[in-house]
């Protein structure tokens, strides 16, 4: 057995965050569980050979607390040391669920990062305050639809945000699979769609704004963020699935940009496919989120044409502004198969500082686009 | 309802790429799915106004085939317009996975991609018979290690580097936790290591190489790769699930660094998860890893501390090797929890052209280090 000498000196802060896991099985089983995670996030070590010291008290992972919380589930909060995390959010994403993605039946449920780690980071630029400001909207929630469908030419696109924009719509995005196709060509788009949605503007006094689809190759993504800033976009919309969630985060601390991000989950439901693995809503789609720069979450709806529980979409809109000192409050923006019918119930389910999306559904109903987004305002008060 | 003219004008080749979907349900459930993904992954709209003409005709996805496999279990071929992908990997994704990743009970099988579409993809700039000829070992699998435990100086782990090489591993990893902690700074442990392994080397006359962990932020890990490339490490490791996929590739296509990677499948478990949902082994760690840049694709083997079955492997196996066009063929690379007692049967089972990786096993047995490695390189022949 290859002994390994501990190293020497003080390493580490004493600053830890924590991350509470759902574990299922038997209690026995669940534990055993919890003490892995320990030792998978961090020293990935034969135990027996984990150095003594500051590495096996510090490095590796600490269990805080261990519960019951239902039948053969059960709630672990598990501690680890800030500088695992080496200052970078790729890291700490690797600490909270790295190996363990892979090993069934443990759930991120929440993340707790202490001031120490949560001062370094920006989180999102605008948050709920900041948007309002920005749309100059005090207090309904706000309008969003998708320009589409696939395959239309940019012009065309540009005409829908016209319409769009004059039924007082206050965000007009991209459909999230509009990116740079040889019918819509992302330039040709910002430049059409911004125009006509000044055009809109003119006339009605309002401040809508076009938010186009940055996601885009690794190189792409920031001259496409440029792109749309310098050319008068008002917010952007971004996949973090697709381009990764640091990149996200890059982008939304960039202060060339500064723009307001809209987070789409497009290639991430795997993580909450689950009940009992992946990422819980709560964190993916409101902390997680908030920590890599959204300004506005977006997620399905329940009762849409996805598949998420009423309570799901709860914890979603909980995790968009539960308390994490100075990273900012954002807007639950649910959306995906939502029609006019549904807004008063999200209006009551959500209340005021949401962002609802209708996409397609605005389409539907009087051939006058204009009008049926004035129904969809006058129905969120 | 609002009547949406149709584009006018020839948008689309003709060429088109395919997905093969795994859609559980009874045979009428399933085929209503396979027509919901041709919607949801393209127009986005409902149905009815979708716009005839070319929308209608080639931009909205073809069910190409449909078929039973199992109970209660259907295999979809679908193809999509090969300009929907608009020329990224990350839009490719989008059409392959984006939204339905939020459906239950859709699984991607495979995915096959035109020439003419491949030819504009690089993929991996090694693959096996590149990395072979770098590491000159003609034949036998090759051996991958990685340094640990977290939380140790960069003295030590290049201590330990050098022992690996002495024993004869030919790729001597960074753990993927190690990133940047202030214990082990990425610098200077790229500079210590790669110095021992060359040391080594000298003294053994083998080609055994330093593989730093390059995943970092979305502004860093360029940086990292330059600097490793720069330094002499002689391989990269790369966790595309945490930096982003296209991330991935993007270094990959990058000729200043050219430098072949290995991937880690940190924080993609929840692809994987479900047998109903989410991504198959064969595409996700073999297909997308090749077509994002991979040279060795890393994964937890079967019966070690992970949960994949004998038979995820084998396909994993079968996706790092499978006919691609120009899309060179990689390294299955199983690891996670091995020993050296596992090797013999592991060599049967992957055969020659496989990368095994022990970690932590190899500081079991004897405390000389090189020793258990010499052990490691006599169990594969």
């Amino acid at each position: 057995m290859a002994i390994i000498k501990p190293p020497v000196g003080p390493l580490l802060s004493g600053e830890r965050f924590s991350v509470i896991y759902a574990i299922t099985g038997t209690e026995i089983q669940a534990y055993e569980k919890a003490e892995d995670i320990t030792v998978e996030q961090t020293v990935e070590f034969p135990e027996e050979l984990v150095p003594p010291g500051v590495i096996k008290d510090d490095i590796l992972g600490r269990i805080e607390s261990f519960r019951e919380f239902s039948q053969e589930k059960f709630l672990a909060e598990i501690s680890f040391a800030e500088e695992l995390a080496g200052g970078e959010i790729t890291q700490l994403l690797n600490v909270v669920f790295g190996n363990i993605s892979i090993k069934p039946g443990i759930r991120v449920e929440r993340i707790e990062l202490p001031i120490s780690m949560l001062k370094h980071l920006k989180g999102p630029r605008f948050g709920i305050h900041g948007l309002r400001k920005r749309l100059q909207v005090e207090k309904r929630p706000l309008l969003c639809t998708a320009l589409k469908p696939q395959g239309l030419p940019a012009e065309d696109l540009a005409q829908f945000a016209y319409s769009f924009a004059l039924g007082g719509i206050d965000i007009i995005k991209d459909d999230h699979g509009i990116a740079d196709q040889n019918y819509s060509r992302f330039r040709k788009r910002v430049d059409l769609c911004v125009a006509a949605v000044e055009r809109a503007n003119r006339l009605t006094g309002s401040n809508s704004v076009y938010c186009p689809n940055i996601t885009a190759s690794f190189g792409e993504i920031m001259k496409r963020a440029k792109y749309a800033k310098d050319n008068g976009a008002g917010a952007m919309l971004i996949s973090p699935g697709l381009a990764g969630l640091d990149t996200m985060r890059a982008i939304a601390d960039n202060d060339e940009i500064a723009l307001p991000i809209l987070s789409h989950p497009a290639f991430q439901g795997s993580f909450v496919t689950s009940p009992e693995s992946g990422i819980s809503h709560y964190c993916l789609f409101g902390q997680i989120a908030r920590l890599c720069g959204a300004d506005a979450s977006i997620f399905p709806n329940f009762g849409g044409r996805f598949s998420f529980s009423e309570s799901e979409c709860r914890d979603i809109a909980d995790g968009c502004v539960c308390g994490m000192e100075n990273i900012k409050e954002i807007f639950p923006a649910p959306g995906g198969g939502m029609s006019l019918e549904r807004v008063s119930q999200m209006v009551e389910f959500y209340g005021g500082d949401s962002m609802f999306l209708i996409g397609g559904g605005l389409f539907r109903g009087s051939d006058d686009l204009a009008e049926n987004c004035h129904k969809f305002r006058k129905l969120v008060g």
